[in-house]
């Protein structure tokens, strides 16, 4: 079973190292030994720790071999990552890849190639690194109905936000520790806006209703603007900040909903207690109840080992002359936009300290017939602050809502709006 | 695709309730219909919320009927359903079965049934229930390395244990709530001794190490010995009880351990966190770093849930003309005593106060080479009592120490002893 690599980073190298050490071990498993014929990368003298004789410049050449039967793709990005995967699937490759970004952008091409030509299309460390979560989704939950999906699958924003529960300290300090200890990159905005995690969650809305979506599709919403007072707030509710990949089922309508967005969660909940730069999935089925899936969501090692675990299963379909369970999305169930989405609310507002000021927020809040559920007045004089928490209500009728408080003259600021995720 | 069903208890009943529900769902992700042919029970009479004309009580000629595709075997125990799987399997049926005990007790039979006649033998919902965990071991990690598997994996055990430590109550009063709930079975020794846990601890080890392990190699302990004085020494520790299933692999010598019994563990544990009667399993690989999955280990439902995910896979398999991965044991690894297993102790003595005490208990240890990392005496009199814990000792040399206190004049009884697990 020959394999060829397509990038040799941090993934990559692990990926070569594995291949060697467990080579005993995952020919035994697959029924036939792996040998790893050609590894594409830009610049080869980079790569002083992989052998020579296996480095080439020419991706495309590498992919079209007909001597390859697996090709790994761990260089990320949409360009030249989909026209060598195509290629490769093209000319009869089973594929196994990492890349987030080019599955959420571009699934549907991907898939649709997979098919065509006959070969598998596997993308487990695409999601939450080396937790097993996509064969869990696709196969384990196939005879069940997955009503919701809430992740932590990205681990900087995590670590960012478990940082500023644990020690009280703002967003900024908070993501200058994780860039200090290497959990932040030097550019951080793909993490820190919900990018990342937005591709996550249009990759696992996907598997888990059987329907195309793709990033498009996602409402986003980054952590920058959490402070520490929504932290605060949420601890004196009993809760925790966690930027959530929500995909949920209307049961009414049958509509989809994706989102990437912080929220409260209650500290009882089981995604309360993942800290650190961990992931967790957790998944709600109308038989199964409540599952949680939890572990290292990045890093070269762990994503390798979901690497592996693809690459042996695609090896093994190989040699049984048949291919694994394909993308389905047969039920085309609808993307229902952000404002049809319904949650609570956790609104705070600097106000001032004057008789009728709680009656015009009220009436604000009824206009939209969003109903509150509590109110708590918090300070005096200029430091007067209302913490209103809403019963479930449409996101459009709270923005609304929003927007009237933003004009009312006895609000000098609408200081915090966050969603609150019910157990 | 069509399918037989032996046995129609909780299980049974939500399998058949799931493929009417979900029929539309289930053959748009198989690429055909499932049609249920016909149901095996004992006394037809007792059945009436499934459609009369499918029972029969001949369930050997319904595995072997020509026009069977999948048998599910939800009948439990070892006779008559090992005699039918074995039938099923000769005749070209694909198996998907929820027998624990079975699969414990002979699953080298019937693997190789399985692989002699080609077809699958799947088993998801016959550990933790609806908890994806099987086909992770057996496929997302199968390009890594397993040292070790931690599980909670019997619900009733760990209702009381976590009754006990909520409330202080002691084991014969958390047992009552636990039947009182409905959480405990009119007879509990197969939960509350341990061999339900063993018997999923021999399968979780057999698909970790891939290396054939029956219930006869697991070491065994139950909770009835389990005080509130031992939850009270855990908590003063930082730690909870919990009935572990351990399996796990010395990597100096290459052999494994399988045991079950309860044992403390930190309070940080992710583990620690699971309570009621859910059920969770701690995986530790080489690459993947520390993998936990959650969820609802039994109940109709729930493991209707893991038997129609097999129902799925194993009718894939047969529409694409192959099966899916087998068992594997070709590494055949050794199974060590639990005298050579090695963890760390915590050790109650009801001791005389009186000088010299000590010194007589630390020679004890010293004579076998158990080695002390902390001691903590509490209160004085008739009422002294030493708490010991070790560094961590052979399961045999703790054992010998044990016997040696007991015979110290200085000892008047030795309260308790029990592990403690490292995080």
């Amino acid at each position: 079973m020959r394999i060829a690599l397509l990038g040799c980073g941090t993934v990559g190298t692990e990926v070569v190292r594995l291949l060697d050490e467990q080579a005993g071990d995952l020919a035994a498993r697959i029924g036939a030994p792996l040998e790893l014929v050609g590894i594409a990368v830009r610049r080869p003298a980079r790569h002083p720790g992989v052998p020579a004789e296996l480095l080439t410049t020419d991706a495309e050449a590498l992919v079209e071999r007909p001597d390859v039967d697996v090709v790994i793709e761990v260089i990320g990005g949409i360009e030249p990552a989909r026209t060598l995967l195509l290629s490769a699937m093209k000319t009869g490759k089973s594929v196994v890849t990492a890349n987030k970004a080019l599955l959420a952008e571009d699934g549907a091409t991907l898939h649709a190639a997979a098919r065509d030509s006959g070969v598998d299309l596997y993308y487990e460390a695409s999601v939450a690194g080396a937790i097993p979560l996509l064969r869990p989704l696709r196969e384990s939950l196939a005879g069940d109905r997955i009503t919701r999906v809430l992740g932590i699958v990205n681990g900087t924003t995590n670590f960012v936000l478990s940082q500023m529960d644990a020690t009280g300290t703002g967003f900024a300090e908070a993501l200058a520790e994780a860039t200090a200890l290497g959990y932040a990159e030097a550019d951080p905005t793909s993490d820190i806006d919900g990018f990342d995690a937005a591709a996550k969650a249009a990759i696992l809305a996907g598997l888990a209703f059987h329907t195309r979506v793709s990033a498009a599709d996602v409402h986003r919403e980054g952590i920058s603007g959490v402070t520490s007072a929504d932290v605060a707030s949420a601890k004196a509710m009993g809760c925790t900040v966690k930027l959530l990949a929500i995909c949920d089922r209307d049961l009414s309508d049958g509509s989809v909903g994706v989102r990437v967005h912080p929220a409260m969660i209650p500290r009882s909940h089981p995604l309360a207690g993942v800290g650190d730069a961990f992931n967790a999935v957790y998944v709600e089925a109308d038989a199964a109840g409540q599952l949680m899936f939890y572990g290292r969501g990045a890093g070269g090692a762990p994503t390798a080992s979901a690497v592996l675990g693809d690459v042996v299963a695609v090896a093994r379909n190989r040699l049984s002359g048949g291919r694994g369970a394909g993308e389905s999305a047969y039920a085309d169930l609808r993307v229902r936009s952000v404002g049809e989405s319904a949650t609570r609310y956790h609104i705070s507002l600097d106000v001032l300290d004057r008789p009728g000021v709680l009656a015009a927020v009220a009436q604000a809040f009824a206009a939209h017939e969003v109903s509150i559920s509590t109110v708590r007045q918090a300070g005096r004089g200029d430091d007067a602050t209302l913490v209103l928490v809403t019963h479930t209500a449409p996101d459009a009728a709270l923005a609304a809502t929003v927007d009237d408080l933003r004009s009312l003259p006895a609000v000098r600021e609408v200081s915090s709006v966050m969603r609150v995720e019910q157990a």
